[in-house]
């Protein structure tokens, strides 16, 4: 197998790992944006600064004390791209066309780097649950190394200097992927997340800005990085989480204990669904995900890992159900095979009945 | 237990058994109008002629060669009559207001007697899968054993006297329930039923004229009784009933060899919902039993006796299932305590995969 294929077929840690409220956090990311110095913004296009650019990159990667393998992304397919961008270690604009373009992974596929994206370098680091804070010391820590390597470019005013102005400073963007079915069913969600943005924070869907948001997973993340150091907005950000989980956990308690009937039904039926279904599309697999974690979460279901939506919900999507069966499908035959792989991934079904 | 709720509780022989075509035909039913010469039709509402006919009736009774007990209907809860109508033991009509209405059944309630109902004497053979013959040779025995007890009212001209002209002459009716999911699935299931219709069969819903098809299960019977020598009036049947289930039977291969993935979804899914749902109402399981006995029948599932259609179909009913539950429930209660018997009826849905 092709190091591409392996990186994309293997699991991303956070897809698989618990970590601090995993309940309703699925995973926490810390990302860097930083440019180097003497050499003009991808957005321009010169070729030589960008192959510049790569190459310097590539050779900063070398000293790191962590193994990261570079991938050229003009030499991967498509398919390789999107299933990149599905289990979000690069963004959909990465997968687009741009002249030297790479992506940076450590096998655990936790420390992701886009090369020549929007900016030099995008550093991302991607953990399961809440754990910004880690998120955050990891991220630095990347940083610091390659900035022993690279040039740069630093103002004393503006700090980082980034392609677009939201990023500015600190170059920082933290987000957190948060599961909200209860709130969904309480008729609560839409307020909550009213107050989440009243609170300075920008609420997408599972693949970012202008996606949907499938199996009531958002993302929430800080708008700006100026003027604010990085601490200050990872706590900003983790309060407001603390506050969203306490939301969640509630409707959550409240649904089992003046809707018991109807959130067993509803979640023994996605369960059923799901371990018998021949073939499901990705919208409704998610949508039956998300109520079948929300059932384990709540301990109605025994026997099955909670991971199953952050894991499924990634590998499901087209491109990389294409890549894991190693051949182009179409829709027909993906429902197929989705179905397959949830039913295996679920166990056959014979384990769960209560 | 009363003598009243073992009759209700315990199975028909008919819901458990399996006959001849029973891929489609569920079961069969002969059934012969009687009225007693010298008393007034039970429409005239003579409650001392209606009185003695009962008296008489329970005193022949007494000396048939099959033992049957009777039922003063006036003597049970309105949930025992309709338990009754339920599994077909007795009309819609018998369950209603009325004086001296009685109903005689055998252990297996494979033959069942009802008391001035419309005519003084409704008796009734109801045998599991396409066993018309035989229905008709044990309802002419029992008919024959009555009959030299009772004066029957007759005249040469018109045979049998009946209160409604259709069933003047042999007073026989006989009717067949059987199961077109396949027909319903590919879309031939209204031609069928008019050639059926053309045919000179009356096509009717689950629970008699008026009532609807759930379950893709419909009741084909003769028209009329007048003219027609008993052999006749069944061999006309049955020769529509094999067209019906060579259609049927047509159907479900064109369904299997064409939509092969479709069909095992339905199936499958049908499957998933009736083991796992934690409440359901009546429509919705009818619809999925449908679908899970096709499946059975199918050869895709295995290890469910194709008889849990015919079971289920009279024991998730309303009456029934509080009968078995021992409490009157209301609906939402019924949905839940639905949902279990049906579990419990399916193993527990852990056997059934593949």
């Amino acid at each position: 197998m092709s190091q591409e294929k392996r990186v994309q077929k293997e699991q991303s840690k956070w897809m698989q790992g618990k970590g601090p409220m995993s309940d309703v956090v699925i995973s926490s990311r810390a990302r860097l944006a930083r440019n180097l110095a003497d050499f003009s913004f991808p957005s321009r296009e010169q070729k030589e600064d960008l192959q510049e650019v790569s190459r310097q990159v590539v050779e900063a990667l070398q000293d790191l004390p962590y193994r990261l393998d570079f991938l050229a992304l003009d030499q991967l397919s498509e398919l390789e791209k999107k299933a990149l961008v599905e289990r979000h270690l690069m963004s959909i604009n990465q997968a687009g066309p741009g002249p030297e373009k790479g992506l940076a992974l450590d096998r655990d596929q936790m420390i992701s780097i886009m090369v020549n994206e929007e900016d030099h370098l995008r550093i991302q680091v991607l953990y399961p649950g809440m754990q910004l804070q880690d998120a955050l010391r990891l991220v630095d820590e990347v940083d610091d190394a390659l900035e022993q390597k690279l040039k740069y470019a630093f103002q004393e005013k503006w700090g980082y200097l980034t392609c677009c102005p939201t990023n500015l400073g600190t170059g920082l963007r933290v987000s957190v992927m948060v599961h909200l079915p209860g709130l969904k069913m309480t008729g609560n969600l839409q307020q909550t997340l009213q107050l989440v943005a009243r609170l300075g924070l920008a609420v997408r869907g599972l693949y970012g800005e202008g996606s949907e948001s499938a199996g009531n997973v958002f993302q929430l993340s800080n708008q700006t990085s100026l003027g604010l150091r990085e601490e200050e907005i990872v706590d900003n950000i983790s309060g407001v989480i603390d506050q969203v989980v306490e939301k969640e956990r509630q409707a959550r308690q409240e649904l089992l204990q003046q809707r018991e009937v109807d959130i067993k039904d509803r979640i023994w039926r996605a369960y059923g669904l799901l371990a018998y279904a021949r073939r499901i599309t990705s919208e409704e697999a998610i949508a039956l995900l998300s109520d079948l974690k929300m059932g384990i979460d709540l301990q109605i279901i025994e026997g099955i890992d909670s991971s199953i939506l952050s894991q499924l919900m990634v590998l499901i999507r087209p491109a990389t159900l294409q890549l894991i069966n190693n051949r182009e499908l179409d829709e027909a035959q993906r429902d197929i095979k989705r179905a397959e792989l949830i039913k295996e991934k679920l166990g056959g079904g014979e384990k769960h009945v209560r």
